[in-house]
């Protein structure tokens, strides 16, 4: 499938990373092209500069967010939940119309430091506010509610045996999710429903970000025993 | 252990009848005792009315919210999340003075029906708020993020192979509480840390409806793999 990656963090690398490995066509998509590989530093959170992360991976091309959307089927929304609007009006409306979107972003708030506070939440969430802004997006919710590594390598974990969600208007989406999910490894995808679902796991996120820091650790997962 | 389950619904007779049943000696509280007993129809979710749960349990006494506090070392909040600090100010700031409190209660908003939202979130918690309100009040959050059948009973559930939580600022009050939860059958019970911690499970309760819909029953729960 042909895949633009929306966002050049830990979250756009590890996904880009496992589609190619899949052999997926995937272009990265970021704000500004130059930018992001003059940078030699790493990020706030000590990840690697993406310049780094890319000579693994020569086959992902890096692009603007409107070069990388316009040729894709399918986007994966891994930008910060701030910038989510900001970054898919960037790639523009005419080149979402009809296609798929995965929206991992969560609209986190560090402006009172941490833990985290979430930007919308309970009446309202991300997932529901990118497919109100583009109402031909076809999005789904999905793989918010755990870390990087283990959203695209569950198996690392416990062979597997944990949970992930998927939230979405369109079914069609939610199956082409789903089976990407299922090609990640992951055994257990529970269909909460419609995007309006988002709020639920969005609203995960305030235990999952103790949790980290009672565990000491991002090595974990939800799995819902039933 | 002498203890006052705070609330006469589904919860308060699921952990008051566990605890008779484990040998504490325990006193269900209520707003109006004559109401409580006159009542012989189902409540609102269809549970049986509380005399036709209390002929089964004849060691546990029904009395006031302060008589049931009065003489009780420990206290449960089992009352609904709305009606809290009004149940606890019924008992008597007095009474309530170096006790342990389990906070159960989710601060949950039904005014615009189902799926219920959150009085309160994110910035604050139920939790919170009755530990600012009574701060000689030694409050635990503990046991609200799963039915009461599971709350008292977890090895009904895959052999009680999942997770609790608890949050609360006194050491020795959640060493008293995990012991009891241990008692009922836990056995992961994980502590996130200061009750303020509290925000991040009672957040957790947007998704617990949604997956109860999902899966059209409450007998599930979190296991935190890791």
């Amino acid at each position: 499938m042909k895949i633009a990656v929306l966002g050049t963090g830990m979250v756009g690398q590890a996904v880009a990373g496992r589609l190619a490995e899949l052999g997926h066509d995937v272009t990265i998509g970021t704000r500004g092209v130059q930018a992001t590989l003059a940078r030699t530093t790493p990020d706030a959170m000590g990840n690697p500069p993406y310049s780094a992360w890319a000579a693994n991976y020569p086959q992902v091309r890096l692009a603007s967010f409107a070069d990388a959307a316009s040729e894709a089927e399918l986007l994966v929304n891994a930008t910060s939940g701030g910038a989510s609007i900001a970054a898919l009006t960037a790639a523009g409306a005419a080149d979402l119309a009809g296609k798929f979107l995965i929206d991992i972003a969560n609209p986190l708030d560090f402006a009172a430091g941490w833990p985290p506070t979430l930007l919308v939440k309970d009446t309202d969430s991300l997932g529901e506010q990118i497919q109100a802004a583009f109402p031909r997006l076809r999005v789904v919710k999905a793989l918010n509610t755990l870390t990087a590594a283990l959203m695209v390598n569950p198996a690392q974990l416990a062979d597997g045996d944990h949970s992930v969600f998927v939230s979405g208007n369109d079914t069609d989406a939610k199956k082409t999710v789903i089976d990407l999910l299922e090609s990640f490894g992951h055994t257990d995808v529970i269909d909460l429903g419609l995007i309006s679902t988002a709020r639920g796991t969005e609203m995960v996120l305030p235990l999952w970000v103790r949790l980290m820091g009672t565990l000491n650790s991002p090595m974990f997962n939800f799995k819902i025993v039933r």
